[in-house]
């Protein structure tokens, strides 16, 4: 193998609602903090992920991961997030907001346990993005 | 005035979530029909909304209408989309589906309202995206 | 229905290579007309087709075309450009250069053959990009 | 030639500064109409323009226009915009405001001119961005 | 707190001009190094910031920096730039080039300023472009 | 000089073709692996080339490069790439497959090698994208 390490992306999409909201705070304290996100039935968003995979190149096939697997394992992760309402339908939002920081932690997480044990390359960072002028950032380390 | 008419159009965005479902239909022929769009709680996308506005350009100004105005006229109607559960919190979609073909012909039909009478200017058409690879046209007359 | 004709679009992407080279020609020729477009071996493109089709809006579903069905029909034609070498690996080229005039009037075509019949509406425009930077329209008359 | 009218269109970028300002206005009107665009020493924006040419595509080359001859043409314009303080530096904004709107006519007007004789197209529509959010259509005719 | 530090960016945009120019050099050595940047009067660019902020989530809100808060602070800088010819409009550029890299080194130092005790967070990066096909990334430290 | 090292990126971009395919093995092995890639002529991609330099600010022409410089030296290695089927007409893959990784890695020593010694800055990265939602990343250096 090249003993480089280099890094593949690839960009998944999702589409979901969500609302901001803290039962111990008054209703003003949720406007205050959280202002329209507060809306009662949640409103929605097109997420955009970005996977980066760090690894070496395969001499034979020239790729660090084949992205085919790299799709399947994702979507095993994103099924649960696409065309769903995060506070009710997903059990990770129960005690935190699912803020695009929140949901970038957790689907960071979640992709790393599911890529655990498939090959030799490692889940480098996530991007994800709220919209085109808003995304959360998770790395694998600080740097 | 330059007697000519042109074009002129202003990008807006809103976030809103929707569901789709017939309660006349089965679980069965909604999913068959909707897909994942019927998940019980919505779903939601970063909708973009192109208004494009036709007259001719006022010699002093330059301008065919002033996008302090535009934007004031279409903020008025998009207040009612942005951060909705559109089923649930806008009174358009309780025996239409919220598609984003009916989306657009309520909102073409809003905007023009808003404008009328505001000047020397006609809505002529809006694009309404729900992500960038899908979106609708409504022109004021067929083409 | 809602009487008025709108129109909806959904983008397709192919990857395809092709080669600009007339026999009757001298290379002298060929390349003053066509460029780096004579690599003898071909050069390619990531393809963007956006696909606009006319109707009215059904009451029940709020869709023109359901589509998952526009897919369907749009990729029984695109397969045969997808990850091909257009001039060797389709019958279309042999006697016209797979510029994205020619690719575009054929799409055209095939696509309004695949959809005729499938339901009440019907193919009003394509547009085809080369590259963001260079797209060709065909509208289903001449405006 | 295929004797269907099709349309094909490229993309140009060209950088330049302005500024809104009408001598025979206050101070407090210019603000009132123009807002922030009054600054004194003008302020710029990465135009972005899309010419639109119609024409039927010529069976030897598969081609409506060479684009090579497309981009000398418009670029024999855009010479005279590109890096330029449109107030300052060109002839055409000695009375009229150098809005999109202005820009675009006039833009539309020389590239006519410049492509009138060449060949058997024609300046169909020109789309004039000044940020992604906002641009200005000109049609050779009203629609 | 999740003690792992993420990042979390918003894209800002602003409208300026600017004149690339040494007094001590001739006109031929000035357009030799500068091109059409030496323009006399400027030219402008919608410039489109990226605002990288490192920290911890806050358990209570999902959030490493209120983003309202976020957009005031960065606004309270982007005001003296916006709409303004940099060169004349702004004292950063008497005696240093208003590139892309200055700049950026400008905006980054005094954000960072802005910045400053008002919480649990950091400046990490900003990259800002002048086209979309030419940008500048800042560290808080070289990588 | 400002001491601190900061980081300019340029866009390139270039089209061409490529087929992945291993002699030494079966074309059903081949197509498991490679899928649609494995077409025999070959099929293409706008390739999409980011080239990120290092360095500090001259303080006299406010550049870490020339921008006009940094053109001229990537567009000798591009000009290879350029219009070119990878497997036939450049010499980089011969026991190697085209995949954008291996492109990568290519592209970044040919261009690390022709930007040695012109100056005090350095090739920090390279990001290419194969298409807008698949790229990769390789750096000076491990991170």
């Amino acid at each position: 193998m090249n003993p480089k390490n280099i890094y593949i992306s690839k960009k998944f999409e999702f589409s979901a609602s969500h609302r901001y909201w803290r039962d111990e705070w008054s209703k003003e304290k949720n406007e205050e903090i959280f202002g329209l996100c507060t809306s009662p039935h949640g409103h929605g968003h097109n997420y955009e992920l970005h996977v980066s995979i760090q690894g070496q190149v395969d001499p034979l096939t020239g790729m660090i991961i084949n992205l085919s697997d790299l799709k399947k394992h994702v979507n095993v992760v994103l099924r649960n997030f696409d065309h769903k309402y995060l506070n009710l339908d997903t059990p990770y939002f129960e005690s935190c907001i699912p803020t695009t920081e929140n949901i970038a932690l957790i689907l960071f997480d979640l992709i790393k346990k599911e890529l655990a044990g498939k090959g030799a390359f490692e889940l480098f960072k996530i991007r994800l993005y709220e919209r085109s002028d808003l995304y959360v950032d998770v790395f694998k380390e600080d740097l």
